[in-house]
């Protein structure tokens, strides 16, 4: 299966549609293409023009609905550079992510969280989506998400 | 307008002064220059030897006044870019930046503080300066700074 | 005396063992090399199976403590490019570190506990371990880890 395909696969399982306007506010950019390195800016798990999921992991929401929205983050950043490329094939390696949990007080599992992420990348990519990784909890994240990722990619 | 003047007039207008000393305490260095990228360090919105702003945007500090620190840090960073290269020509492009905000209980405009600091880099660089970007609200910074920023960038 | 052998005697100083194998969970990968870049995952201080520092730097940790942590983490760092390499000699330059400290409500001295970590970085690399540096005060950290520092480096 094509990494497309795996991208619309796990879509279709999320339920959500990743082919609209990721829109942008400001005098800033979705990503940004230096020479092999894309910096993809920190994504939160807004879907069209809703954040599906609002709140501090370990009080308003769920570690499971914090991995999920780590995997909606995900996948906003994944159809950046669908929309950039118009493959994923040119995705060489995703060499780092930095996952921000918005996190109640004593939660500590910032790292399960992030493992929604690596799972969605690990799908879509293979090896080529095996990537370092860093893991904070922090104290509030725009528009309350619980989860904001950003990445920096490596093109072919 | 060169880069260089439209950096000092936003000086004059933001009411401080950028070309003194830029203190760095300890084993590391204001920023690292390696091929054509350039890593700088975290800027709080320090003038000389102080802090000009202080506390929790959302509390003590003001969405405004967090868009005024925000705008200090990143003058600082231009400030050492304009240091290093005793021109702002050689800045190609501004990669990311990374916007982390003291925020109160409950604030949630991390986004709208670091728009203080886009607007700087697009008056100053133009298309170069638009960035990918994340903003995430942390509990402390150093100094009680509203905000800190760090970045990449790209030379020529 | 060598790189390693300085990387050795600070383990001896330390009291630690970092010659154990350094455990990463998930679908993710210590580090990640893409032509001289190397991105090092977050560190936490855990030695073997123990994360040997806990808590909020500011109320559970002293500010000893905390550095103490964040040496500990570089520690590791330096451990996974010994492994990558079997050898410090391929460090060409720390360009940038990023130091998340867990923190007491109140506590400001986050660039003193990162002090920790560029300290152990000069001594073993001297100039080429001087840095770019940003140092956040976050709410949570994984495991209760009080510090946590991630790394971009490049290879000769």
């Amino acid at each position: 299966m094509s990494r497309e395909a795996r991208f619309r696969q796990i879509a279709v399982e999320l339920g959500y549609d990743f082919d609209g306007e990721i829109k942008v506010g400001g005098n800033y950019a979705p990503l940004v293409v230096h020479d092999d390195l894309i910096y993809i800016s920190g994504q939160i798990p807004r879907v069209g023009d809703t954040v599906v999921i609002q709140g501090a992991v370990g009080k308003d929401v769920s570690l499971m609905q914090g991995q999920l929205a780590a995997k909606v983050c995900i996948m906003r950043a994944v159809a950046l550079l669908l929309r950039q490329f118009e493959t994923l094939d040119r995705v060489r390696k995703i060499l780092s992510i930095n996952v921000y949990v918005q996190s109640a007080d004593g939660f500590t599992q910032q790292s399960e969280v992030s493992d929604g992420a690596s799972e969605v990348l690990y799908s879509i990519f293979g090896e080529a989506g095996v990537h370092a990784r860093t893991s904070v909890g922090v104290f509030q994240l725009p528009k309350n998400a619980p989860v904001e990722i950003s990445l920096v990619v490596a093109t072919a």
